[in-house]
């Protein structure tokens, strides 16, 4: 079951009347104070973020799963719900593969149904932190890090596979996340896994082809819960550099500690010209991969204000970042999920790009802290939601997509047409 | 396959030399410092720990698990397990069930074999947050909490039957711990779901036999990412409190925002004889569930000093305490994990028995800050294994119980038995 | 200098047009969603919160202080600058003093100066965490949980004299603020210092006049950093519930550990009818005192609405809680800062007062995750300050408070008044 | 007041017989660990750990301060101070000055009278954190990062001044602390304060004599409670490695967030060639400047263990550590404080050094966790003091020095000689 334009234009047609006043006062409002309103919507509208293959059934923790029933029960299936809420939001245009959990029987098939719906092929994401059945050689203990060499090549070649199912694809980087840490005090030597893992990364950076970049992600702790090797932005820096020009350090929302001020380390890794791209996700208190916007919606405008402010002054050619949603839907039905994370990051895109950039220079060029301030609340404070759903309704998608969603009652039709326990590959 | 209490001195044989000259020369010092060495050897030997069932087989995370081998299959290979490790360290004399993952078949049965290794049958656990198959209603959103009274009086029956099966096996106890929760704002009424879990909490306190008590758990986060019903300490007590009387609150070391004061938590507890017992873990980020005294050793000696000082000037009638291991065995081998964590447990209860209690309460009477350190870690930094060695020598276990656990291939035979990818029950 | 009625209406004159536009299309839209718009505005009117009189001078940190200039010296010219903020935001009618720093020389005249201004006496602070000049003993070891009885009788000698002295001025209640704790393990008995400061707390309580109430503050660390007698919420209403009805837990929300729910902790005490008020704040370490709302107003929301919802169903007959904004003014114009706070706190009520209870108690009772979330996100994503400036303009204050105050040059003429290098007392 | 070797040796004596034994007993379990005893004692002689000048005083909080009397009123009266100190532990061999605080009349007397109590100057430490008085511009805002070039200048220009008399000291490296940061989101332009204080720090870089190091702090928050310029070590590093060969990134073990893996950074550092040195103390909840060892002393050893075995298998030729103990002493006497943190950092050392490496290099290639664990617990647990004393006395100083120190009433004297309400310059 699909959606058609024509279902979203009928629906749209009852909500445009109040659609319209909404945008026609805030229109006028940004107007008044200077903004370009269609370039504005223009940039909301090329604004795209990919959607994660495994995120599109119900997630779990280590102490259970439940299921919301019409799960995808392989890639094809995905590529439809990714489509779905493309089609709905008009701001999902690709899809981040999961490997193994998502290797295409055949790509000219799978490239095909993914441009019938308008998707791409962003990052493909290789897995060295679990054991398949029929794996030869086990990542209990690590793999680019791991102290037999065996082991290190097989998860080298895995990458390497990875890559390759990517460029079928028409994907144009790799992610790495890497478990490889320790459990306990003495367990590892840092300085030697460190290094192990520099080495194996610069064997897969080797074989990247050469309009292909890397991601390297850094996390300070689960699934181990003492180190991991690759703990922080600086350590993953440090690697990148190493491994050389297009190998960039890629920052996931939920990968810190306590009190992060991750807006910094944005804006440091734009400074060297090394920011890859972003996983975004919300949480409280460790990785808790909740909606976008969920809990610190204030933190998530103020990552977007150094983005926007950043790239807008990209001295060190910092390239074009890949954006991803990497969250784990638990309780709430995924697809509205992921609707509800994508409308928060265009959300506080919209925001960002609304902050009067030169006050803002002036204001902290005098040190006048009370009206840097005000110049940033002001923009978080005003409502732009009127602005984001005009950025869709022109690029054809729904004006309330989750509302839309519920009425046409999709969760159902996926239920009876996929049943009621599947599970999502990789879940 | 079992140890036999002849393998076990046949070891210690060897060893007895180096241990005799060690122990003497502790000896004269404790005896020195005026301390009745044998008064403690005598606590030592007393103090035994519970094994939950469901620690003897490898855990997991969200990212995957890694199988140990030789895991036991069922209740009955479990509680060969304990008894194994009871033989070795004379310290783990009991077993903490979790229901409905180990329902006994027979109880009589079970209790034989328990009894043939030494082995009681401590607090029982209720299980009401994951779906067992077959079950009627879902706990997805909460259990004692739920909006649903139906979903509720599911969850109170379950833990009249673990009370059923408790009392068949002579536990004289029930631990609740609860996920229930949310993972967004606005997700729950927090007043009504609190109330609504006190309402539970009654019930089940009301089909308490005369003779058992009720502990209830607290947690802040995890499962549930925004909030927990039971979020901390305060909480619990409170809900303990208006239960009744024989209702108290569990500290499980892990369940803690970063940074808390846990020894102060426990200090409150017995001031008012509401600490019911602890499950005993360590962590440098959350739950980690790691070896006690892996990762915080000091803070374990600050809280077996809170409890021997507190239990000896016991104003406020606090009963005597329910111990147990509750960690996960991630990367260990789960019977070397425990015996490690009965060691530090131990030790940390040796040396806070060595604390000069006097001298200490001069030192605070007087504000003597420095000298109030210095007595606290004379304590800390005294090598009292010699006198835990001592004690499990007088029990009839072993002077060194990895060493012999490992000198007499244990894990070998157990996966020969048992088979190389055997998943314990609730793993 | 002070400033008049007829500045303020003059200078909203130029800005009535524009405000009169957003007003109505904001009115319309909430009159259209069912809302009563009038009531609203008139709950925001009503709403008002305390500054406290150490809050008018550029505060500092262990590091050092940067002095802002033209700081109130004495007790009037703090009452004159509350008055300032009163006469431009109509939402900041009294002071919350602190004793010794703030004793009025005569009571009846300060009462006059405050009743000019519209400003009226709210809870007065102990304190017994510094020394004064010409104190006979000293708080360096605690001070109502100290083990010398003499220097406790004088920390509960000195709260008395705090009640006089705010029962002179028409204050009808004492907020109890204590640094006392440990700075090392050993120090303290937990227990016994615990059970004196209870001690000490009934003393203070039986002199409480009976139309009055008592403040009990928590806070997990700082100034003592390893432990703090009242280290959280659940001490505190241990004790409150000790001392007797008319005792109240304070939540200041600074005082907690990294990732608290603060909410919910706000919501429990509710149920109970034990919250007596709140110490407005906002931080992203620890009691780091900045403006309200400048780093997480999301949480500040979330709050709010567990307080109105709360409030709306009480159950339990909560009084009337006490507002104050408790931060500390380093770098911006305390006065500028303090109008930021008031902002913050009136929008963050504005958007609970938003909340469609109905829907969202609908989404509660089916576990509609998504939905819960899309009603409070609704609100909070709403721009209500036109409601927040037609509530000011209705009670005579400024369309814009901090334009004003600065188009009239009023720092500037308080330095000139008061100098450079003044010091509010107290800081 | 001064203490004698005669005074130390008589002290000694009565103890003597004492620690013979307890000597003897550990010598001979270490030499049959195969363990060099000789060589280790030469190792614990040789480490010399500075004493801070401003830590010679009682410090405080942003609450206050409580005077312990006796303080020194001087720079002469500091190095008495360190004197004192380390003739009685022989481990305080240096002092690391704080300058403006500490600027000595004249060089040359200051240095024959260091000479005289063996003590020599280690690092010395700007303030561009504080306004001194005459001061022309202000470090309100900033220091290294202002916004006004003039500022940066004179900064730079304080650093410079500050290598100077360093250098009439015999120092040979610089400790760059900022307190450089922002109070609120919006106020600063995070990559040009960054770019800015680079181009501070090389223009002080540059200055620097050939065979002198700059070492560059870390802090993520405190005194500024949204950002700080150098915020981990990621970015300390990136500013070191910019400067050039001879900047190297210090660490001080109260500047990380909760929960850092701070043994790990130090690896990375080591692998690096990049560790500068350290600042000691310990901390539960932030930059707490507790007593080294007081609160997590296992951590301290874990630190220790990637030190020796780093230094061990320098392939980077990391240069040999600044060692420094930096706390503040609210409670407790300072000289005993100090002399507690001394012990506490040559315990951790011991036991570090303790450590079978090789052994522990066997169980990591064979990933066998339970083993590397019981490796470095055999060590920790081990009790070392005879160790440290005997190091202690073969250099002349005291077995028990904070008894001697009591014993001979020194603080009394002080107390006597230099009154009771003196503040220490800078305090």
């Amino acid at each position: 079951m699909s959606i058609t334009k024509e279902q979203i234009d009928n629906a749209n047609q009852g909500m445009m009347a109040q659609h319209e006043t909404e945008f026609q006062v805030l229109q006028s409002r940004l107007v008044e104070k200077g903004l370009p309103v269609d370039h504005i919507i223009d940039q909301l509208q090329h604004f795209q973020v990919a959607i994660p293959s495994w995120a599109l059934g119900a997630g779990g923790t280590r102490f259970g799963r439940f299921s919301i029933g019409g799960e995808p029960r392989n890639l094809s299936e995905k590529i439809h719900d990714v489509g779905l809420i493309h089609a709905l939001t008009q701001s999902a245009g690709s899809i981040s593969l999961h490997i193994p959990w998502d290797i295409p029987e055949d790509a000219t098939t799978i490239r095909t149904l993914a441009d019938s719906h308008g998707i791409l092929f962003d990052a493909v994401n290789s897995n060295t932190f679990q054991d398949q059945i029929n794996q030869t050689l086990s990542y209990k203990f690590g793999s680019l890090c791991h102290t037999d060499a065996s082991i290190r090549a097989q998860a080298v070649n895995h990458c390497k596979e990875v890559i390759d199912i990517g460029q079928a694809l028409g994907s144009k980087s790799l992610t790495v996340w890497l478990a490889d840490g320790s459990a306990f005090p003495g367990q590892l030597n840092f300085r030697e896994a460190l290094e192990r893992t520099l080495g194996s990364l610069k064997e897969i950076y080797q074989y990247l082809p050469s309009d292909w970049r890397l991601f390297i992600e850094y996390k300070p702790y689960e699934p181990n819960f003492y180190s991991t090797v690759i703990q922080d932005w600086g350590t993953s820096h440090l690697l990148a550099s190493e491994c050389g020009e297009r190998a960039y350090t890629l920052v996931d929302l939920g990968h810190h500690l306590p009190n992060t001020n991750i807006e910094q380390i944005v804006s440091t890794l734009i400074w060297r010209g090394k920011l890859g791209g972003f996983h975004f996700n919300d949480s409280k208190y460790g990785d808790d991969d909740l909606t976008v916007g969920s809990i610190k919606p204030y933190q998530l405008f103020l990552i977007f204000n150094e983005l926007v402010e950043g790239m807008a002054n990209n001295k060190s050619n910092n390239p074009p970042l890949a954006w991803m949603i990497d969250a784990s839907h638990n309780l709430k039905d995924p697809l509205e999920d992921l609707m509800q994370s994508l409308e928060a990051i265009r959300l506080a895109y919209a925001q960002a790009l609304m902050v009067d950039q030169q006050r803002l220079q002036e204001a902290r060029s005098t040190n006048d802290v009370t009206m840097a301030q005000e110049i940033l609340q002001d923009a978080y404070r005003s409502d732009l939601r009127p602005l984001i759903r005009e950025a869709r309704r022109r690029s054809g998608g729904a004006l309330h997509p989750i509302a839309q969603y519920r009425r046409l009652g999709m969760r159902e039709v996926l239920r009876e047409q996929r049943g009621l326990n599947t599970v999502a590959t990789g879940l």
